[in-house]
């Protein structure tokens, strides 16, 4: 990943490699804050409202005060200006509990990267993805709070394993299932599919998932693709029934799913083209 | 937490309050590094081999490279060196993957604090606990690498929730179940106990715990209290069955669990002041 620029709450631009956090700020020290990764086109934050709605829940659930959503706003405008508009870009925007001494304040800042080949090349070519258990039943978090059900810490020491060990076994990425084999969501991205009766489909938040902006713009748009929208439990049987599965995240767009656990899938190209066309990231 | 000395590797102690990490270190954006907290006594760092060892196993999980142990070790008693003698304290010893741009190097730094009043409190009144399922099997994580367990990590945003959600029921800490009820550990300790037959228990580590090194020192020593040391399963009625059950951590040493979900529990005064001597901590 290479970061391009970086803008502090309270303190402007400053160049990405100044040191900034301090030792003890619990971000660190205990993965306790949140984050959000937004896409940038023609030089502006795509989705930026749903962004700070889904950053200022998963604050709540933490118990954490964020600043006023217009100031993150602004902090996200500041960091993106500097990006052509001709190019595409990504902003991560980090809120964290603060320096653990003094108890706090929050530490809040935006980077601004450019988007990785890697991730161009998946939303071109699609990828390939091994399932990988997460220990947890599709029930088991949605009435347990203090497991953040839907919460985007920057607690992501799994995530991160879960994508070494599925590139480690030869796939692009990893697709996470819960004990009894339902479809939760990939490490860093939300499964969409197709069905045959049209039906555009992502997995419910009652599964503790977290709740995909770019999949959520996607089945707001479904009606755009002659297609029903729903939010439906499934199992690798019905990816593999569908007529298109993705792997959808926000700078990565929509990822086709060519194959899970090296089972090929079905890619309906008018589908395809249809759901490339609602997103609009650049080829 | 109060933080009273800062040394850096490579760099040597700075000031606590100095900016330390870039914005894109991933121990902070993905909580992607390991740590440990060691109990600092008479001057020395206590247990220092069998943390470094446990560090060493956590970063080996995470694909990550750590200073050689006799760098970490030297890091550890630089911190160490400007504590008096007479007063007990921690250290949190970190090791991040570092920088995303540019990938590295790892970020190494150990933090000194005085011990918390509250930790002191729970060391001597002990502890009221409240149980919250962790959503997982007790054998869901021992096949499964990719869920990290064992791992000391710094994703512990769950483990941070799942404290204040306990002191939010009215009580000090927690204890995480497994889905079928089996006990697993606290949010930032080891669960040990003393059964009516003689035996010092803890939870063996195929249930993914984290292998608690206050608690393998009691057990190493158990037969100085004329005690067998067995690592069994358990669930909440051993507990309770139990002569005495505590939640060790390094610095807390082993808190006397009062209660569980508002069920005193038994304290053998014999078996309590024979583990007390076997840990050594301050009164």
């Amino acid at each position: 990943m290479d970061y391009r620029a970086l803008a502090v709450l309270g303190r402007g631009l400053v160049p990405v490699d100044t040191p900034l956090l301090r030792a003890d700020d619990q971000g660190l020290t205990r993965g306790d804050g949140v984050f959000e990764t937004l896409h940038v086109r023609a030089g502006q934050p795509w989705l930026l409202g749903p962004h700070l709605a889904r950053l200022a829940a998963s604050a709540a659930a933490l118990d954490l005060a964020l600043p006023p959503a217009e100031a993150l706003a602004a902090l996200v405008r500041e960091v993106v200006a500097g990006s052509p508009p001709q190019e595409e870009a990504g902003v991560k925007l980090v809120c964290t509990r603060g320096p653990e001494t003094g108890g706090g304040p929050p530490t809040v800042f935006a980077l601004l990267f450019a988007v990785p080949d890697a991730l161009r090349r998946q939303r071109r070519d699609g990828v390939r993805v091994r399932t990988a258990s997460l220990g947890v039943a599709a029930d088991a978090r949605s009435g347990a709070p203090w497991l953040l059900p839907g919460v985007k810490s920057l607690s992501y020491a799994v995530n991160m394993a879960v994508q070494r060990w599925a590139v480690a076994q030869g796939c692009d990425d990893a697709l996470l299932l819960a004990v009894d084999g339902q479809v939760l969501e990939g490490p860093t991205s939300t499964a969409v599919w197709a069905t045959d009766d049209g039906v555009l489909c992502t997995v419910p938040t009652d599964t503790g998932i977290l709740a995909g902006t770019t999949a959520a713009h996607l089945l707001d748009h479904a009606a755009d693709l002659g297609l029903r929208a729903d939010r439906q439990r499934a199992t690798v049987p019905d990816l593999v029934a569908a007529r298109a599965v993705w792997l959808c995240s926000a700078v990565r767009g929509a990822a086709p799913v060519r194959a899970v656990d090296g089972v090929a899938l079905r890619s309906d190209p008018g589908i395809a083209a249809g759901v490339r066309g609602l997103l609009g990231f650049p080829g």
